[in-house]
Formats: structure tokens, sequence, C-alpha cells
């Protein structure tokens, strides 16, 4: 009988049809993808079952189910706080950019060429942060305000004069911020002082003032900075963008450094996350901002270009000399937090704040008038309430109330309730609100503020035109079009990077996201709201313990770099609960990605570097050296597997057998579990713990640069050190996420690709993303040397190919050709890394066959032209390849004083007749954005002529 | 004190500023807009009150009353079938279709360059109609199922030689498709006869017959075409396109027209619609085709090229002579029925309908072995039970006891039952059914068919290759947005059409349209499961009826086109019910839109032209003079206001007295309502009945040609005349669109913008677009001459700039300078209507003054380009507007062969240098696709070089 049942949906996320995989198989010389993989993937390393996960669901019935789950979370108005708050994100950002996989399917901006759309609405984020906060230089976000101040407080410690290993942080600061703070504070030696900054200080090298409190209080700290700066110590101001519009700015204050989160900009909830934080700093710190900064350049016309400015300073960069380990930034929030402000402008912010300021006034008005206390008599948009032992139980009863009402506040404490006004607030809300304390009360008189005088705002902030230019809902919608159409996403071309993983990003993994009932959940609601939010986590980490072999999985970490954190502290813990305080060496080949020393640094660890032999792969002799030199202090090692060469090393089990003999733990690096799920797990091939890049393989999109989820995974044995939350009981290690559950709000996404894939769906992904890239390796051997292989000439799941030898013989760079491909339109594969000269290919499953060949069409093409340059055809600096990419308006300009032909430049190939990819920019100076730092909007002048 | 209100929507639906109007004021002479429209509406019109409507709310207040109302709407599985069947949306084509501004805020394809993408996939549509129904032309989509059956009805009476005037419609047709047949044949003096098509044929024209029947019976009906081709009928077959995946194609079994729906191909429900109706005819019929059809022609460098073919056929050109009065299509709703097709391809297609079927043997046969009565052995999805008396309560109990187990099936009669399987029916759904029988049965052996055997296909279907290569979700995406980039909407520039209306379609507007408790629900379900829409549509009807100052609207009407002929409909039997059958008469004037002319003589009305004078006003003199010559016969007048010509007539309040007075009715055209709402009631000034277009002044989109929603509103006298349906109790005049409400589905966005809008916002925007046409207006008038103005030299919404002399005097064309325009980045204004060798300009309130001024500059750009060939410094043939519009291709050819430069051509104003539109195609020759006639998908080879 027929198979009458629909195709899987792991038919539609792999791009091959059956007759593809034949023919791709034909081409790489096997009979079956089993075959493949025997060949491939180390026999010691297969996984002997296949996965126990529920059959895979179809797309209809993945809704259905996903509706189940949002049907039992309850959304309550939020009035908690906390770093928190309810936003209106405007419908016509929701739809063509939140919801648009032309916006979220980009990758990080690294090739700037095709990256102006996002690099530019960065930019406007950034010049958000720096007209707000009053400080000059603001990075392109990080991943939330408590890392952002921990990131602070690193930057505090390298940058000041003082000696002092102390770091103040404000007793009003956000109680996930002084958790967060903790945990990387301990592991590098700061010693932690939590402080009223009312009085003297201690010594320090830099303090932390929460602004307004998380009490709700709005402190002038002018005195306390003057301080401060007395003793040699950084300030750091931890500020809510929306009250800056409002109130001076932390810049005018002294602060040299000010963090916090944009999410009330517009973003939603989702249960903790994704969200961006933002980082600014004075004039003289901007050379030690952790993470990305977007900045204007030029281009080989001498056009305003943007990029990616000082990257020198970053992890990849660094290793262990990095100061910080963050990767990945918030990118597609950043974007809409800058796109809400230009979608209001300065005196729409201003409006929104006033009316939020002033709701938060009535409201204390209205409890003070009944009789209550309202502990602070300036602040924004936060009113702290003592209940007195005479309300019948007490604050907990309140908050009850509330919630019964259908708004959640939050208990401060035995005795206190604060309430947080929003943009959502209106008279509604707070009538509710005060009939919770047993008040009945309607309406609420907006004429009166409760912000110091000395701290009124007067100077201008977004005085750009791009603040006033797009207001209508027409004018926004083009302009999100416009910079959407000057990128290249997954919705154009296939993404090649080595690493990344560039699959697809499911409509139907996508949708749930923004369904109200997973967005507008604040991350502190209470447990009864959030049953479907714990369930789907719940499973979600249950299902990635079952892929990965471990046997707890935590999805706190918000980005792998945090992942790697949490995993090297439970690491660290794990020995020092067994009393071996001294284990503190962590080893590292010598081909890992750079984050991993910084990682280890972070964690409080000395890295030891291991060798790796010709092919790549660890050098066991040198590992044996290693271990024998530093066995009573070895800690761990940190190895990536299928290793950055993209080669499945023979000997990983012996690896970890040996670091296990010496007392180690072994840290796999998840970033590769592409090429492993379905047949091999890290956790029972010898690791003991990894984390995992859910906007990896686990189809969390890549948003132009973030957000990434990294979760954990540990065995039994360090399952006690995952990371903790001050929200829940005491846990031995602290949180490396500000939210309980780091990015909650888009774990939909993950759930739904597994639930859809079940055993036999991910595992045939891993078995073509391997056949893929295979595939690739065979098709452009002949004209480009793969650099590493492994059993029977294979490669896992991406390729190296080589250019230096063609780079010494012509000229022709790894940039060159990585540019001439925006030509082609295509992005360029991951460059220099992990070898400098080469270019390391990851296809992933999801390219079909007809995509797969136009890539190495074009890259043979390619070839041709370097041939040509060679053989002196192409002149030596004036060639196609030299002056990749070519715009259309280079390609028409009147003038072509160019050797080669009009049409060589731009159509190369006949397929890009029918609808090519214009890049916007030509090829962009990286060194003249460095030198000449402009990380905010350029004037509107710079474009001119 | 401040107003701390957020901004209301109606400031993001207009798109000037106030700082931005009062600049506009000034550049056309006026203090205030107040000022402006006492000037240029003639006091006599004017409303004397506000409209009457809620006041205004934000877009989350109105998304929360829409939610509401949704949740009024109960979402059960329907089985109910008679033409409406549920589906699977591909998720991918959902987002990046449905809910994508760059397809749904298309116009219609009259310039082919900018449309090559929705064309494509209009082509596809009908590719897949034509393989399917075994014909070789079909046209790209009508309204529904039951008006295309009406079209294919006229279509055989006037290319058919039987002299007849009988049409016989199948006994099992659908119940609405032979109300609406009735209603059409009635005026044009058609005998519907209904018959069983067993035995003997009365004599006829042609013949319909449904194929499978509204019972589900499947007929072979080659014996009964054979008799009526005999019999010098045509045949026309309303097939269900999903079952002819599995069936003989009607083209094989005799049909010589095939229609029907095309909504079961991933198209949800709607409360009825939109979805797209089809039709195909056997060769030498497709010249009587109604409505649009794709051709295949070449474009200025030889190259394929998409574009509406035999346009000469159409309502507009061929006035009283018309033989449909069809304009709108259902652009957006074929476009995603052609993308299932390709998303699935045949296989896929045939996969889904033996699902269908097996589930509807297995329903069967469960049935029969409970000892219940199936009466047709032969079907496809559908199966009708006997349901004896024994059976306690009857078919009406065993319909009740399905809705308790949640799902919908039909009472067909007194003692049946009809229960029809789709898409997403499974075991589980049929275990629900058989219990509403009384039977216990769960799981569905699926290995037998119930198909006649002298049915099977063997013919092959969808064999293109476009079928065939987009199949992974990745390519699926990448096609859309690939065809979607080839396109100007409105989400890249302004849509400039006179009369058209191209305003926001706002994104809160469309958002609830894709909900399940909006999308998911049949038309025919039960009334206590549809209290949203009922409360929805009622509270519209009445807004519509305020607005324009009637008494009682109908959204029945799908498409303007529907709601003309209702509207003449209710005067025609408003006379006959007053006994004055003769009043057939229908005045037009000479500047009427076609579609007037073609809707009356539908309506059973002779056509009268009235003169117009100089100003292109209705030429009073002529009027009395028709008037007398045939005032007993007078049925109506028909009008549009403000006329065709963008003027407020000062004589419209005469003209109205002076038909009255003769015992006519008057008919006002709404097409232009977008200049009156808020100022003036059609209703209060004169009218009688006025349709109004919900897709021009009510912002539901124009989705590339379609959907359209016409409501028909008439004062009380004629209230008892608006449309009925078969559903509900005997009304005097029968349905004009298939279903109860029309397109339902779709009201969701003219209720939000009202709701949003308000009063004072509606009429604001009204304001403003007179503002913005008198801006333009004055703009120009200094390059082109203003053809029409009223008082003070103001035009009303819209303003014709005349090109006749300049093209005497240059040979530059109208042609010439729209397609010039399409270099500049815009769709061209409206071309030579109502006044050959002009064009029409109407901006819409929400254009900001940016994008206006841009236009402005780009006309004037033109103008002056226009300027250099009538001085000769450009060559008469050989310039940048006759080349126009350039592709990238031919700017950056390797041989420059014109005269002008290549910057000329691409960059003719800098602005251009930031994002330009690239056209695929440069013009396209017309007649050539009209000689050499390719109507579906052409072979790939047709792309070759």
């Amino acid at each position: 009988m027929t198979d009458l049942s629909a195709p899987p949906f792991s038919s539609r996320h792999i791009g091959p049809s059956e007759a593809e995989q034949q023919r791709m198989l034909e081409a790489v010389g096997f009979e079956s993808v089993a075959d493949l993989v025997a060949v491939a993937v180390p026999e010691a390393i297969r996984a002997k079952d296949r996965l126990k996960l529920p059959a895979a669901v179809g797309e209809d019935e993945a809704i259905a189910e996903l509706r189940a789950l949002a049907g039992r979370n309850r959304v309550l108005t939020s009035m908690i706080g906390l770093g928190y708050h309810d936003t209106i994100t405007p419908a016509v950002i929701r739809r063509n950019l939140l919801e648009n996989p032309g916006w979220y399917t980009a990758y990080t901006p690294y090739q700037p060429e095709i990256s102006q759309g996002r690099l530019e609405a960065l930019l406007n984020f950034q010049t958000v942060v720096t007209d707000l906060t009053g400080l000059p230089v603001a990075g392109a976000s990080l991943l939330d305000e408590a890392t952002a101040a921990a990131e602070a407080m690193t930057l505090a410690r390298r940058a000041g004069r003082s000696t002092s290993n102390v770091f103040v942080v404000d007793a009003d600061a956000l109680p996930q911020t002084k958790a967060v703070l903790a945990t990387r504070a301990e592991p590098l030696g700061i010693e932690l002082v939590e402080h009223s900054l009312d009085g003297e200080l201690p010594e320090c090298f830099g303090l932390l003032v929460q602004y307004p409190g998380a009490s709700g209080r709005l402190r002038d700290f002018r005195a306390v900075a003057a301080a401060a700066h007395e003793a040699g110590a950084l300030v750091v101001a931890a500020a809510d963008l929306l009250a800056l519009t409002l109130v001076a700015a932390p810049g005018e204050l002294g602060a040299d450094i000010a963090i916090g989160s944009s999410q009330r900009f517009g973003v939603p909830f989702g249960f903790g996350g994704p969200h961006a934080a933002y980082m600014s700093v004075r004039e003289g710190l901007q050379r030690q901002l952790p993470g990305r900064l977007v900045g204007v350049s030029v281009d080989a016309d001498g056009d305003p270009a943007y990029r990616l400015a000082l990257q020198t300073r970053e992890q990849h960069i660094r290793r262990e000399k990095a100061t910080s380990n963050i990767c990945t930034a918030q990118v597609l929030l950043a974007v809409i937090a800058g796109m809400y402000a230009v979608y209001h402008g300065p005196e729409g912010l201003r409006r929104i704040a006033h009316r939020v300021h002033r709701h938060a006034v009535a409201l204390a008005d209205g409890l003070r008038e009944a009789g209550l206390e309202v502990v602070h008599q300036e602040f924004f948009d936060t009113v702290l309430v003592r209940v007195p032992g005479s309300v019948p139980g007490g604050a907990a009863a309140v908050v009850t109330a509330a919630a019964e009402r259908g708004v959640n506040i939050w208990q401060a404490g035995e005795d206190h309730v604060s309430v947080s006004c929003d943009e959502k607030t209106g008279a509604a809300e707070l009538a509710k609100v005060w009939a919770a304390f047993g008040i009945d009360r309607t309406g609420a008189d907006l004429d009166s503020d409760a912000l110091p005088a000395s701290l009124l705002r007067e100077s201008a902030y977004l005085t750009h035109p791009v603040f006033h230019s797009h207001r209508s809902e027409t004018a926004m919608l083009r302009y999100l079009r416009k910079l959407q159409d000057k990128d290249i996403a997954l919705d154009r071309s296939m993404i090649p990077l080595g690493s990344c993983t560039m699959k697809l990003n499911a409509t139907t993994e996508m949708e749930p996201i923004t369904w109200p009932e997973f967005a507008g959940i604040h991350p502190y609601a209470p447990d009864d709201q959030v049953g479907g939010y714990r369930e789907l986590i719940g499973t979600l980490e249950d299902w990635l313990a079952e892929v990965t072999g471990y046997d707890r999985v935590s999805i706190q970490p918000n980005a792998g770099s945090q992942g790697e954190f949490a995993g090297l502290l439970a690491i660290r813990a794990y020995h020092r609960a067994g009393g071996q305080d001294s284990r503190d060496v962590c080893l590292i080949p010598s081909s890992a990605h750079g984050t991993n020393a910084a990682s280890a640094v972070m964690a409080g660890m000395r890295v030891v570097v291991v060798a790796c032999d010709s092919d790549g792969n660890v050098d066991l002799a040198d590992l044996d050296a290693k271990i024998d030199k530093h066995r009573d202090r070895l800690a761990a090692i940190m190895v990536t597997y299928p290793s950055t060469h993209g080669v499945y090393e023979e000997s990983i089990t012996e690896v970890c057998a040996k670091v296990h003999e010496a007392g180690g733990q072994v840290y796999v690096d998840g970033a590769n579990l592409n090429a492993l799920v379905g047949l091999a797990k890290p956790g029972e091939f010898g690791a003991d713990v990894s984390h995992l890049n859910l906007h990896k393989t686990f189809c969390i999109p890549h948003g132009g640069g973030g957000p990434g989820v990294g979760p954990v995974a540990v065995r039994g044995h360090l399952a006690a050190y995952l990371p903790g939350h001050p929200l829940h009981n005491g846990t031995p290690v602290g949180p490396v996420s500000a939210a309980p559950y780091g990015s909650a709000g888009i774990l939909p996404i993950s759930w739904a690709y597994v639930r859809m894939m079940g055993s036999e769906g991910l595992t045939a992904a891993t078995e073509q993303a391997i056949l893929s890239a295979n595939y690739l390796a065979r098709r452009l051997a002949p004209h480009y040397p793969v650099l590493y292989t492994g059993r029977g000439g294979l490669v896992a799941h991406e390729c190296i190919i080589d250019l230096r030898q063609i780079t010494k013989e012509t000229g022709v760079t790894v940039d060159d050709v990585a540019k001439r491909l925006i030509d082609y339109g295509f992005h360029a594969p991951t460059m220099s890394f992990p070898v400098a000269g080469t270019l390391m290919i990851e296809p992933t499953e999801s390219e079909d066959l007809g995509e797969l060949d136009r890539f190495a069409d074009a890259m043979i093409a390619i070839r041709g032209e370097i041939s040509k340059v060679a053989s002196g055809e192409y002149d030596k600096t004036d060639n196609p390849l030299r002056n990749a990419p070519h715009t259309a308006e280079s390609v028409s300009a009147d003038e072509w004083p160019h050797p080669y032909s009009r049409s060589e430049a731009a159509y190369p190939v006949p397929s890009l007749r029918d609808g090519k990819y214009w890049v916007p920019v030509r090829r962009i100076d990286q060194a003249y954005g460095d030198r000449n730092l402009v990380c905010s909007c350029p004037p509107l002048e710079a474009y001119e002529d």
C-alpha cells in the first residue's frame, strides 16, 4: 500500500531530495548514507541506540501542541519591574523585522559589505545609547543587563588605576545583577561589597550604581561618583534608558561606564529574554569595550560604509589574553530597540516616559492618601510601599490580591511591596493595584512629577534625522525594507559559514515566539502562571540531555560563551567540593576557538596549550607531556568535537581517558554538534560537560548576530553545579545570566525542531550535513586543496580549503575570494579560521543540491579567474577579484577604467542574470575605520558626494 | 498640561506630520485644511455632523478587541464540504506571502515590468489549472466558484451555436452555485433549468455538471457531454482541483469550460473567502475568457517576460459591449494556491488527494458496516448517508451530536447527512463522526478506493520544473523572496494610481486575518459558533452605513463590480415591486469607468450615454434631453463622485434631483469615496445606492490584483432588495457571491481601520488626501498641464496631468513617461483613464511629504528629459524615455549603443544611488504576446540565450 501520510517535516528541513542525495552519494563514492557514515565517523564514538525521543509530528500537530502549552501560561498585567517592563512592540516592527526571515536569518555582520542594512540599524541602536547615556561610545549590544554589569566590572578593573580588588555594588541594584556579579567576581579574585552608597565608600577599583534603583529610588549620584574618582575608582551606572529621556544622563553625573537593558524599547518579555543589553563608555575607554562595536569607514570608492570596528579586541583573536568571552550579541533585539526609537523619536520617547512616570506618581498619591507609607519620595516608575503588619496577611496578601485582579506586583521583602508602571499602564491598572491594597479609587491625575529637580534632563538627544524621518507606518515599513534589501540573509542564498551551521529556521518553529502567551510573560511571574513554559523547558532540557548523552541540562546560559563559562564553573565547583582547590589548569589544543581560552580565564583557570599535529589533531605526545607536567593541578581539557578542522579525530576517546586518569574533567565544546546528533553522544564517549549552541544545531536563527542560546549539559556528578538563580533556593553555583531561564522566549524554536524531527529526522539531518560537506569537498578538491580530512579522506560536516599556496603564487587572498563571492550572490565561508589563509565551508543539511552546485560553480569560476591572474590574462592588481565586490553603480559608471569587462565584473555566470543581489557598497577599508573611529550615526553630509 | 496619551493611530496612517501639512498648505495657498476643504468641496454636499462612530482606540486596544471578537468564534473541525474544505497552509507560505506586505500591498499587474514576480506566480496558478482540468487556457482567477459558474454560463451563451435560452444546471450542483446562477440568469433572460443529467436533456445552450457533485457523487459525464455537444450546447464542468489529481480531467471527458475553487490548495476558510476561483477553456474559447489572463511575451531585449494578455476583452475597454463586469481577480489567493502546488508537487498533491479519498472510503465502510445506507458508491471525499427515521432525532440529531464532539457535518435535507473529508482528516475525526451516528469505532483502513474505474486519471500533470524545484522550506522561502524582489509594492515606494487609492494597509489591520479564529471558520458553520464574526460584520455594516449616509449595507459582494451589480439589481427589483417593470434605461456619463456600463447590461438594463462638458462634468443639457427621451423607461443614473476626473462636480445635487423627478434612482459609484469620508455622504446628498471598495478607502490591500470587497449601501426603500443567500430565508434578490458574507475573512481589516481612526481620523485622512492631491497638482502644474479642476482651481483627491500636447510635440508618450518612472523607482500613475493621453495621480493620505516630493521631483526631472527630446539634445527615438525601463544588465552591458550616458539612464537623480529598485525586464512587447499567446509556464529553454 502507498504511504499516504504527509512527508515528515524533516523532508522540508533537509534540502536535498532522495534523488539528489543519491547523486551526491555517487559523487562522493558511496552506495548509501550508512556506508558513508560508517567510514566517516569513528566506530569508537558511535552511539549504540537511536535517540529516545517521541515520534516526530507534522508542522500542524507541533503548532497544536505548542498552542496547548501556550494555553497553560497565563498572561497577567506585569507591574513587577526589576529590570523588565512591559512595552508595546509596534506592529510594523514585529511583522517586518521580528517575524521577517530577511532580518532574523542573517548572520553576524563579519562581511560588512553585505550587512550594511543591519549595521545601519545597529548604529541607530548605538546612537540611542550614546545620546541617552551621555557617553560617547556604545557597543552594539550585550547579552543582558546583569552580564553587562559583570563586563563593566572587569572593564573597570583593567582600565582603572586602583590596585584594590574590591568592587562595590549598590545595595539597591537589581537582585539578578548582584548575583551574576558574584558569580563572575569570585573566580577572578574580585571581592564584591554591597553598599548603600550613602556615607563613606570602601576602597575599591570600581562601583556600580543602579539608576534608578531596584526599589525605585532615584538618586543624584554625582557626589558618589566624584568620591569614587578621587579614590581612583571607575563608576558604572546601571541605567534605565526610558528614565534617561527625563533625567540627567549618567555621563553628566560622572559615570565612566553605563550599562543596562533596552528591553522596554519594544522588546517583549519572553519570560526573561532575549533582550539587548547596552554598554557605553567615556572617551578613552572605547578600546576596552567588550563585545561588538559598529563603526563608520569608507569603501573603495570613498563612500561611507559601516563595519565592525576594533575587532582585534575580541576574544577569538586575543584568546587567553581576552578580557571577555563574549561572541554573540543580541543584534535582532538591539535592532528592534533602535527601531522603536526611530519610530517614536525623542519627543515620543519622552512622552512615553512622562506618562509612565506620572502614572507612578498617581499610584503613589493614591496609596499615600489611603494612609500607606511610600518609601521613596523621588522615583521614576517604581513605587515601594511599606505594608505594615496591620494589613491582614501582609505584603504577601497584597500581592495575591493583585494577582486575583490580573496584575502581578512584587513582594520586596517581608513587609514591602513594589509596583512598577510601564508603557501599558493606565487608570484601569492603577485601580486594580489600589484595590489589592483595599483602596477603592479610580481615575488618575497625571499632573505631578516626583523627579528630583537636580536630575531633570536638559541635554538634547536623538537629534539625528533618522529619528525624525520614519514616523508614519508607511515610512517605517519602507525603511525596514530598504535596510533588509541591502543584506544577504538565508532567505536569499546559502551562507556556508564553517562552524556556524546556518541551517533552516523553519517558519513553524518561529511562529510561536511572538504569540502573546510566550512573548508576554515576565521572568518573575509566579510559578502557577507559567505551567506551559515550565513544561516546555523541562522537556527541552530532557531532550537535549538525550541527544548529547548527558544527565542534566540547563538552558540558562543565553549564549554559547556563557554556556562554556557555566560548564567550567561546574568543573571548578566540583573540584573544590572534592577538596581539589588547586586544580586550575585547563588544557586547550592550539586549534581551539579563542573563546575557550577566554572562558577558562574567566573561570579562574590557567590555560596550557596542547599542540596539534600536521593533520590538525591533538598531538597525543604533547598531551601526555602537558598532563604529566600539570597532573596535580589539572582541572580540565577543552576540546571541540569534531575538531575545529572539521574532522572526526580518531583519538578522542583516548584523549578523554588520559585526562580522566589524571583527575581532570573533559569539556567538549558543542559548536560542531551538528556533526554528531543521532550518531554519537559526547556524554557517552567520554566527556563530562558540553555546551550546545541552540542557534546553530537547534535552529534558533542567528538574528544578524544574536540572540544565541548556549545550554550547558553535564554528567551526573556535575549536575549539582549547574547555574542557580537568586529566585531559586541556594545553589552552590550562582547564575551566569540575568533571567532564571535565560532567553526562554525563543526556546519554542528548538522545542519545535526536535518535536518535528524526532530521532530519525535528527539523525538524517546529521547524515546529510556530513554528505553535503563531503560532496562540496569532492567538487572543490580539483580546484582548491582541501586541508584536513579524516578516515577515507572524508571530512565531517565542514571542510577547509587552503588558499595559502594560491595567495603566494598569485597574490589573490582569502579576502579577495570572499569579496568576489559577493558578486556571485554568496556570503563568504568562514575566513582564516582555524587556519589563516583558508576558507572553512559548512553547507549544512538544509541546502539542496541546486544551491550546493551553484556555490561550487561559483567557487570554481573564481578559481578560473585566479588562474587568469596567474597567467597574466588578468592584471595583478586591477582584476575582478581584487576590485570585488562590484556595485551596480560601479559597473554602470560612465567610465570603465578596468582592463576586464563590465560583464565579467557583474555577470561572471549566467544564472546571475535572474535576480542578482547588488551589493550596496564596494570593499570597505577596515583600517581607516579603526583609525577614524565613528560609532554613532554620521551626519547626513557624510553622504554627500 | 502636556498631552501624555499616545499619538492616535491616524498619525501613523496619515503620512505627513503636522509640520509637513503646514508646508503643503502654504504651497497650495491655504491657512488651514478647513479653509482648503471649504473651497474644494461644494457646500451643498457637505455633511452637517461629524460621523457617529465610537471614539478611536489605539493599535493595542484594537487588537485586544479583535482578540475578544475572535474568542467568540469557535473553531470546530469542519467536514461540511459544499465547496469549502479545510487545508493546511504551509507556514512558509503563510508568513512569507500571505503575511508579507511585499506581496499583499502590490497592485494589479497592469505595469508588467514591475510585476514579473506576481505574474510568474499567477502563471504557475494558470498552469496548475490547465494541467489539472485538461483544458489549454486558464485565467488568472475569478472571484468565487459560483460567480465563475455564472461567467461560464454567459460565455457558453455567446460562444455556442445554440439559439436556446436555456442553461441546464446539474441538480447535484452546489446550492450557492445554483443560487448565483439564478441571480445572474434572470436579468439576462436566461432560463435556468435544474436537471439530474440522467436521461434526456432539454434543449439548451449550455449545461453545468458538478464534478464531483455536491452530494459527493462522482459521475462519468462523457455521455452527457457528448449529447450536449450534439445539440450544440457547451459543457461546463465545476470541478474540484484536488479530485482531479486522481480522476480524469474535465477536458478529457468533453468539457468545454472548467470552473471551480482553488480554496483547498492552502487557502484558509475565512468564513467564506476570499478564495480564488478558476476557469479554463478549450482551444478556441480563450478570447472569450472573462477576467485576467497572464501571458508570456518578450521584452525590448527579446527576453521572455510576463504580462496580462488579451486586455482588449476587458470591461473597462468594452464598456456596454463587455461580456463581464469583472475587474478584480483574487490574485493573492491564486498565488497561494499556485505556491501550494509548487510546494507539494504533483506527487504530493496526489498523495493528499489519495489520503482524503481513502479516509472518505473508510468512513463510508464504517457507516455501512453499522447498517447505515451510504447513498453513492462512487465518490471522492464526500459521503452522503441516509439517516432513517428510526434514528432518534433523525439527521438533525446526528449533526448536533457531531458538533458536540467538535465536528461540523452537514444535514442534507430531512433525512440525509453528508460528511466531507479533507487534508486534515485523520482517524480521530472519523471516530468522532462515527460516534455521532452512535457507532463505536476507531482506526481507519486506508486500503480501498471508491473511484469509478472509467475515471481513473492517466494523464500527467505539473510536469514543469517549477513544480519540482522548491520542495525544501529553504528553497521555497528563496523562491518567494526572489519573486517578491522583482516587484514594486507599497513596501518600496508610492503607487500613485488614480482612483485606486493605494493607501497604507497597516499591520495591526492585517494581523488578525491569519488568526485561526478568523481564518479557520467554514462559511456554513452554525450560527452559535460564529458570534464574533456576526458581531464584527454587523458593526462594520453599521459603520459603513454611517459613513456613507445610507440606511443599510451588505458586505456580501466580494468585489466592487459585484457591489455595482447588486446595487443595480436592487434598483431593478424596486422598480418591479412598484409595477415599473419597463424601467430599464441606465444613464451613464461618457467619463464613467467601463465597468458601470457592463454592470448595467448584466442587470438587464440598456445603457444610454450622457455627454460631459469640456470640464469633464455631466452636461446638464444633455442630461435633460436624455431624461426627456427616456423618462418612462428611466431606471437609474450611475455617476462617480467625485467624478472620474477627480473633481467635485458642483451640479451633483441637481443631477440627483432631475433623475429622481423622472422616477429614476441614483447610483453613486463609491470608487472615489476616499475624497468624501467624513466630509460628505452620498446617501444624504441625493443618492439611493452606492457600492464601496473596501480595498481602496477601507484599507484592504490590493493583494497584487485582489482580493477586493465591494459592499453595497442603500437607502431604506431599497433595503429589502439587498443580496440574499440560499442559507437564509427567502429574499427577493438572490446572492451575488457564493458565500453569505462574501470575503468575510478580510473584514477585520476594515473593522480595525474604522475602529482606530474614528470620526476625526477618517475625516483627517480625507482632508489630507485632498491636500496631498492639490499639493502634487501645484508642484506639477508648471511642468505638465493639470487637466480638470473644480472651484478655486482645486482638484479633489487625485489629479490628471495632460501629456497630449507634449506627445504631439515630442513624440514622448504616456507610456514612455510611465516606463521611465520605473527607472526612478516608481510605479506609474493610472494611464489614459479617464482620458487617453493623460496620467491620473492619487497620492492618498498615507504618503509623507518626503515621498510626495520624491515623486514630484521624478516627474519634473522626466519633464526635463522630455524637453531635451524637444530641443534635440536627446535623439527622437534613442533616448532614456523611449528605452525605459533600463535593467541593470542593460546599463552595465559591455557595449553601450545609446547617445545618452549610462548614468543618465540609471541614476537620473542622486537619491537613486541609495537602494535603487532594479527592474527585471525591459519594456515588454504587448502585441507580440497577444499574437503568440502562451498562458502557462514556458519551458526552461525559453530562457536560454
